[in-house]
């Protein structure tokens, strides 16, 4: 069954954690204070759970541990107009399992940036959906 | 003067414009009920403000109407870890001034996939920020 929403096809769930398992870089949609805010970050889906390192007094430290957030990857090509999103919201929270920990250092997950970012961060998607751009009927 | 902050070189407010300015898909932060989510809109920069098109029933339309949201676009390169990324927060609203659905219709603004999609939503950003990924000390 192919389920086309307003042009976008509803993936199924197998397709949607391959696109998730398979993604460098997502944006965590998360609030500071009242005000929302998006920020990039490279991840791993190690676990089931998106893993990605911040610093330990950041911001986005505080912000996150304990809170509801939204993480999304994406890919799109203008060219042709095609596109795909995936959207996983779930408890993020600093990540204190040593097993996890020690995979995510196997996983060789680094932050792009320099700096010091000593802290785990895991988001369990609790709700997890996508979307990929189809152009014409569906087959 | 250079302001680099944990690896992330803080972009002044004519790079994080003309960034903004220059991109082509962003993503949208804001909530569904009291989920947070994000989703990914083709988008031009007209007279300050981010404007894209959506449905005119969809939860995105409702949910935007008068909210404060986010809205995020980055680049990066996995080959040299570079990268950037912009985010403006301010109220998102439905579109009704003529001059400026005109102007959406000139820059040949139009979402990437299929389907009805006649609502224009414009982002005032009221808050601007904007970094890049710095490698190594700056000059």
């Amino acid at each position: 069954v192919v389920v086309i929403d307003d042009g976008l096809q509803v993936l199924d769930d197998d397709e949607v954690r391959r696109l998730l398992a398979g993604g460098v870089v997502g944006r965590v949609g998360f609030s500071i204070g009242a005000l929302p805010a998006i920020v990039p970050v490279n991840y791993r889906l190690l676990g089931g759970a998106v893993v990605f390192r911040t610093g330990a007094g950041s911001k986005l430290t505080a912000a996150l541990s304990g809170s509801v957030v939204a993480f999304e990857v994406d890919d799109y090509a203008t060219s042709d107009r095609s596109g795909w999103s995936v959207l996983a919201v779930g408890e993020a929270h600093v990540v204190t399992d040593l097993a996890l920990a020690r995979a995510a250092d196997a996983s060789g997950l680094e932050p792009f940036a320099d700096g010091a970012r000593e802290r785990l961060v895991r988001i369990e998607p609790t709700f997890l959906s996508g979307r990929r751009i189809v152009h014409g009927a569906p087959r």
